[in-house]
């Protein structure tokens, strides 16, 4: 007979690793198990959730290896909690899923627990049911009051800053699809890396409280994304395509043209974008590299609406790529 | 062109009535459109957070009235709140649909923005996507520090209450199903109300906080769900089946029997069942008849383990329906 929920529940998800422990009792009163999972905040900090659902075969393979898109799961959320400046406290999960299969959950509450550990921030409850297999995400995060990095935030003369390299995301969609030429195996793994174990720039944007002015993390695709922070701050952007950090791979095997394309449109990076205004540069600059983070300015902020791309001479780029679409 | 999930969220989500407004902003410093959304916990509360992710064809027959589609998937997390005694503060939206169906949209905002203004808890967030129509939901709320009803509190010589009557969501399905005979149409809007527009108890539990010892909402079924509390409890309950409040239309249509069964196993009734101390009885009852709470005596709490049930003559009954099952 198939598992019920709630022996999936304490056979997969209530185990040590992925559950809250004596670390986490100040914030996580009550877990798993009850009807309501309890959340303490502490004083002077606000709550910042980010919700994420992962549909097979739309944003995973839905062959792909459970540990991996367990992985990608809970790092694309706190991806979210990393563009507000905010430090990861603890996690909700809905999973659907047809049938229950065991190694499938073994193979993903493996993942999910070695993300949780990694990144501090425990299975506090959730929902578990029947359905097509899909993935239900909440993450729940701390910043201090009134300090949050918001999109609406960018001002004129600010400068823009993004955090390591752009683009080898897209290609392993590519990869997924087998329209590749031949990679390395070493390829192969950096651009499987890529897509499915992006690393939450946490750091980056708790280091920078106080410091930028907005960001945002990099999901739809650069421009896609500068975009929105360009539309709720009010202001115009002009990026420079000579500067961005083109994944390295990418450039490589398919030439330096489309993979500067994949780092402007092509999304699931979750690398930050950031603005900084002018005097505050040397302190951005001291406190990234204090925290060893990879920052490559890339623009600046102007009068105006959108977002616009310039080559080495000068000249607008013509841009057909804007980014994922959610529809 | 269908629209983008940006145009989406502005054209259905995006609007007065739903989002939060001037009542809202002491605890919601920030709503939709930024990576994540603020809420601001009230001093000497802690949060309560469920997440509940309804599925087509699981959950609700997906051609369903999608205003009472959203107005049952709201309510079934706000029972969660209510079985912790916890007031609702706001709540998140991870939507999936196979294609952009804006009458759809439209009648689903519509019963979501009821619901919302109904319940004083605004949408701040969360996700859409392409997918199977799905529908996960976040509930957020807030009770005081320390004096949450947990499922763990119930003791024994605890007395065990149910709020309403019990049996007609579970009635409705067979509705649905067309495995009724003939019904008036007062009994249908009775059992399509009680399945689609269950009442969340949330003030019967905010009334009952340092009353009762532990409470828990109907989901899986009277009998499934008191089955949580015995076993959170360690404790055993003994269920006196002339005493459950059983659905009238039930009694009528499928006769006393059938109808005792649903009550006792049918689930998605979404009323609260309470244990309270012998010493609170009094305080119990006069609080619960101000608040014009319909609640009934059901049984009590006993040494040992699992709940059983007895007719009037004190004889053990057999039960086989014994909640729902998730898989």
């Amino acid at each position: 007979m198939a598992l019920s929920e709630f022996e999936i529940i304490s056979t997969y998800f209530n185990k040590s690793g992925l559950i809250p422990d004596e670390r986490h009792k100040s914030f996580v009163p009550l877990g798993i198990g009850d009807d309501c999972a309890l959340l303490a905040i502490p004083e002077g900090k606000q709550l910042a959730i980010s919700m994420d659902v992962l549909v097979a075969d739309i944003h995973f393979p839905h062959l792909a290896d459970p540990t991996l898109i367990a992985q990608r799961a809970l790092a694309v959320n706190l991806s979210d909690l990393a563009a507000m400046g905010a430090a990861p406290l603890a996690f909700t999960l809905g999973l659907t899923m047809p049938t229950v299969d065991e190694s499938w959950l073994s193979a993903f509450s493996e993942g999910l627990s070695h993300s949780a550990q990694k990144y501090n921030c425990p299975l506090v409850g959730g929902d578990m049911s029947k359905g097509p297999l899909s993935i239900a995400i909440q993450a729940h995060g701390s910043v201090a009051t009134g300090k949050a990095l918001q999109r609406s935030g960018a001002k004129v003369g600010d400068k823009i800053y993004v955090t390591g390299a752009l683009g080898a995301a897209r290609m392993a969609l590519d990869m997924f699809d087998k329209t590749l030429s031949t990679l390395t195996e070493a390829d192969e793994s950096i651009l499987r890396q890529a897509y499915y174990q992006p690393e939450p720039r946490l750091e980056t944007a708790s280091a920078c409280l106080g410091i930028a002015s907005a960001a945002i993390d990099l999901s739809d695709g650069l421009l896609a994304d500068l975009g929105h922070i360009a539309k709720r701050s009010d202001v115009g952007m002009i990026i420079e395509a000579d500067k961005i950090p083109v994944s390295v791979v990418a450039q490589k095997v398919i030439g330096k043209e489309k993979a500067l394309q994949y780092a402007l449109g092509g999304g699931d990076d979750y690398e930050l974008a950031l603005t900084v205004p002018e005097q505050q540069i040397e302190r951005f600059a001291l406190v990234t590299a204090q925290a060893g983070i990879p920052l490559t300015y890339i623009g600046h902020v102007i009068e105006g609406s959108g977002v616009s791309c310039r080559d080495g001479a000068g000249n607008e780029l013509d841009l057909t790529e804007t980014g994922y679409q959610h529809f």
